[in-house]
């Protein structure tokens, strides 16, 4: 937060404002200092309008503390100005286009009834078309490490504010890499959810094929908790998809995440970024995760489609009666993109889709050996200067590592790194396919607090880990299984498991009913549990989760003697679980006495 | 076949050809007496090239007869003349625009492969634009039974020489109902597969990102045979996709199929097919079906954008370079509909995929409680005259219960039904969800026994019901599953196994290693299945098959003592299956003796 309201909190990422709100504050003075400091003329350029009136009445609506029932109580955010929030004029940067909304975005919605505050509209380049975030007419926001780098866009105003602590978390909206550039130039978190995740209701369209709702935040908690508020299946929104958001337990081992190759590499001369860039892989090898090479022309090739090919015709289409009446209101740059249209055909709109499901066909194999991919955020740091000189170019290198993922289906998380040798923010972007945002999530988390840095611009510390939401929690439909064998963590059978999608969710006993025996044959050697009338004793266990079919795929694997059936937990629950058919115990030995597998397999 | 030919062979669908092939009936006679018939006068305008060369290659390449190596073997086939067969020129019904490929199509090599034989390439609305059949610079072929009545298109040469026992079966292709008006117009079976379930490497494009190879047979079961050898993922065909193309078992009980309701009952005028059409669904209500009648306001909305919207510019852009040097050389109604997408911009484009994602959310709900759609192939039969009057009127209105197939993604299959009052065919076409092709051919080939009438315009009999290629099996990935209790057939619990998609398989006895006990407690009733290493019984079983995550969520709900493991069938198979845990045997009733579950609850 700037400088003037440091008195009442030193940050205002969520566990400490939320700690703070636990020891008494008042949402309403953090609410009214985000006010004064968004309003203050060092804030010159992040807002296009405050909204005091929604964010007062935001807070009075709030209760009392209570985070589990408003899971984002008294969080003040900013709105990307492209996005609508009831009763403030939405511009997309362009006055004469200004109308006022009568309700809220669905996303910023989802937000209030979870308690976040809206404080205000953010800058942004005119119509989110350019990833620089100085097209706008409105006094551009500066970057918040230094005025004579870009802030990045096209969602410059959310990121920079919260960057400098005008807000806990901001939203802005991802096309082409809109939702991460901006961090990665302002050292936050950028995540940029899965295609259809967020409803997009009552956002102004960009591309709708490939528009997302993104958030920026200091960390990738508050992130995560803001994009699993906003997202969720609205069947009155055409582009909704029902993805299953919810974080992964610890970050898996042995994660396989594509670093780009010698000949993928493109820093534009930077050599500063692409030192950072290997410092950040260093620090994440320490993270146990494998990184391998991977060729990445067939997304540059994909990339280069967005704004040379027939897409910028979704950006005319948006907005073409406004066009047709206002003309001349657009910002010289953006006319000069998007009005290009005009020279485009509907045959051309086809082609260009043909040609992106041959690149869509040709980029598949790299997926085949990985989990995720990582990329730096920005290729390169340009100076305002360098974009007075040539509006088009630095903003087309700006997309070398974001141009790709929405055309391609795939989401991605931008986390800051250690900083550039220059003391200018670096970011790494981690890219997956559609619906492992949880597994971003998890990852980022980890890489975040490797990178050591503070968080923003704000000069505080990174708080320690705290749970995803939904982290541990087995995914909504996803099946729990109990293991008591060679499927426990580290034992020869796992990685079936993990191949299978299945995801650790916790160690606990089972009740103290069963027996257990070594099964002769093998290997692998494995137990068999049979649950006893008398004479039961507790086993060690451990409680996966598994998609539907993966589970369906795994059960139809076990061989006789065993079998899938309840397996009752000291914990109250009974998932499904490890037993043996009785008939398949001749020749076993019971072992019941050791208390579970790895300590007969440790030689008990 | 035409009459010269009636002396070799009686009919041309497999079962008849294969019949007499194992009776030792020579292919290349039968392959010689097809090339004879399509090259008779009364032939004409079906076949714009035939393929003597390629027909006696592929016999000549039979070896012995093989069905079980080879399931099409000495099956002649034609191909609709947008599709690529070696050697011969593809004329897309444009003189101007031919060449001569030198691969066949991947559908046309597959079925070679398998057996078939290639005898020529057929007439179609130029550029496959068109539901008439008429629109071809060829000498247009006649409709099968009236040749005043239009063939119905695009693909009128195959259906007609199909219809005319010219061919077992040929290919067409399928933008707007090109594989189903002219088999319903023709009385024959037009299967058009689930979009990317057949490649369409070497088909002239119409509408890539909706074009599909479609198959007209004399039969369901020939219809499916030639689908489900072309059917298979092609990684170098950009649309192609992993659809599984297995036929399920029997009919399943109590199908909910969804028929026009009164306001979606669209005629035009035509009361002898509203006749028909109306005798069709009594028909099917003996099979078991359940109809339901169901609002076709929003597919009707969807089928306008196909002509009326922006997708005429995909024909545009397939053949932009011959249109740029050969404007002159199209069929003047083909002209008039292709070039008018030269008014149509990259804008429009998008806002037609924007339309149609809306609409296709708003026709979402009508799958929600069924099965299958069932409508008429056509609504009306069009007089040659009345075309010539209007060309492009009629040709709309064919398409009215086709044209929003392929643009929501859904598959079908038009089956013959009782004939009109006048004599003339009438067809239905079953409509289902993408991927279930298989249940279509089930369903359908149960239709078109109900429907008593003979094949094509052949006169033949159709034979009776043969295994469609595929049923019976678990489909690829599948589960399989023996139960012994309140799932199987007709007990209580078997609903829960078909909501989750399960089929039945098989009935079968285990093996003589099993002790049954009804379990206490209840409703419902379960039983206990415990092997026992001594004094075990057979014990009566069905065997169900389910998709992995249907499997794997079915297994989550089996409660204690029940549990899932492998049951030893009579057959020797050992798939999961029901056991139970011997700790939950406490108060059972040991029931052995009785054999099976059925008998106990009729009161054994």
């Amino acid at each position: 937060m700037l400088s003037r309201s440091r008195a009442v909190t030193p940050s205002l990422d969520r566990s400490a404002l939320h700690a703070a709100y636990r020891d008494g504050l008042d949402p309403a003075r953090v609410v009214e200092e985000c006010l004064a400091g968004a309003a203050a003329p060092e804030a010159r350029g992040i807002f296009i309008a405050l909204a005091p009136e929604a964010a007062r009445e935001a807070v009075a609506a709030l209760g009392p503390f209570d985070p589990d029932a408003k899971p984002l109580w008294g969080l003040p955010f900013a709105v990307k100005d492209n996005i609508d929030l009831a009763g403030v004029p939405t511009t997309a940067a362009c006055p004469s286009f200004t109308f006022t909304p009568e309700r809220s975005a669905t996303a910023v919605s989802r937000l209030v009834a979870a308690g976040a505050v809206p404080i205000g509209k953010t800058n942004l380049d005119q119509f989110a078309t350019g990833l620089v975030g100085v097209r706008s007419p409105y006094s551009p926001p500066l970057n918040s490490f230094d005025p004579a780098v870009v802030p990045g866009g096209s969602s410059s105003g959310s990121a920079v504010a919260v960057a400098r602590g005008l807000a806990t978390f901001a939203l802005g909206t991802d096309t082409a890499g809109s939702g991460r550039v901006p961090a990665g130039l302002n050292n936050l978190v950028g995540l940029k959810p899965t295609l259809g995740a967020v409803p997009v209701r009552g956002v102004v369209p960009a591309c709708q094929t490939l528009d997302c709702v993104s958030v920026f935040a200091l960390t990738v908690e508050d992130a995560w908790a803001a994009a699993s508020t906003m997202a969720g299946y609205d069947p009155t929104d055409p582009w909704s998809k029902r993805v299953d958001f919810r974080a992964p337990g610890p970050v898996p081992p042995r994660l396989r995440v594509g670093a780009p190759d010698d000949s993928s590499r493109r820093f534009f001369g930077d050599d500063a970024a692409e030192r950072a860039f290997d410092r950040a892989l260093e620090r994440y090898a320490g993270l146990g995760l494998d990184l391998v090479e991977v060729d990445f022309r067939p997304l540059f090739a994909v990339a280069a489609l967005l704004y040379e090919g027939a897409w910028v015709a979704e950006r005319y289409a948006a907005i073409r009666p406004f066009i047709a009446a206002h003309r001349d209101a657009l910002h010289p740059t953006t006319a000069r993109i998007i009005l290009g249209a005009e020279a485009l055909s509907a045959a051309d709109a086809f082609s260009g889709i043909y040609r992106l499901a041959e690149l869509r066909r040709e980029a598949e194999p790299i997926w085949s050996g990985l989990d995720l991919l990582v990329v730096p955020t920005v290729p390169r740091a340009y100076r305002v200067a360098e974009l007075e000189a040539d509006p088009i170019g630095p903003n087309a290198a700006l997309g070398t590592y974001t141009n790709f993922v929405n055309l391609l289906d795939l989401c991605a998380l931008a986390v800051p790194s250690p900083f550039r040798d220059d003391g200018l923010p670096s970011g790494t972007t981690l890219i997956g396919p559609a619906g492992r945002d949880g597994l971003l999530a998890s990852v980022g988390a980890a890489m975040h607090r490797a990178a050591g840095v503070p968080m923003g611009a704000t000069r505080h510390p990174l708080p320690p880990a705290a749970a995803l939401a939904g982290a541990g929690a087995a995914p909504a439909g996803h099946v729990e299984l109990v293991v008591i064998g060679a499927h426990l963590s580290g034992m020869p059978l796992n990685r079936d498991l993990v191949a299978l999608g299945g995801t650790f969710r916790r160690a606990v006993d089972t009740r103290p009913e069963y027996r257990l025996h070594a099964l002769p044959g093998g290997p692998p050697a494995r137990p068999g549990l049979l649950r006893v009338a008398d004479g039961g004793r507790p086993v060690a266990a451990e409680v996966w989760s598994l998609p539907p079919d993966g589970f369906g795929r795994f059960v139809d694997t076990v061989p006789p003697p065993l079998c899938i059936g309840r397996v009752r937990l000291a914990d109250g629950t009974a998932p499904a679980g490890f037993l043996c058919e009785p008939a398949g115990l001749e020749g076993a030995r019971d072992i019941t006495h050791l208390g579970g597998w790895r300590a007969f397999v440790a030689g008990g």
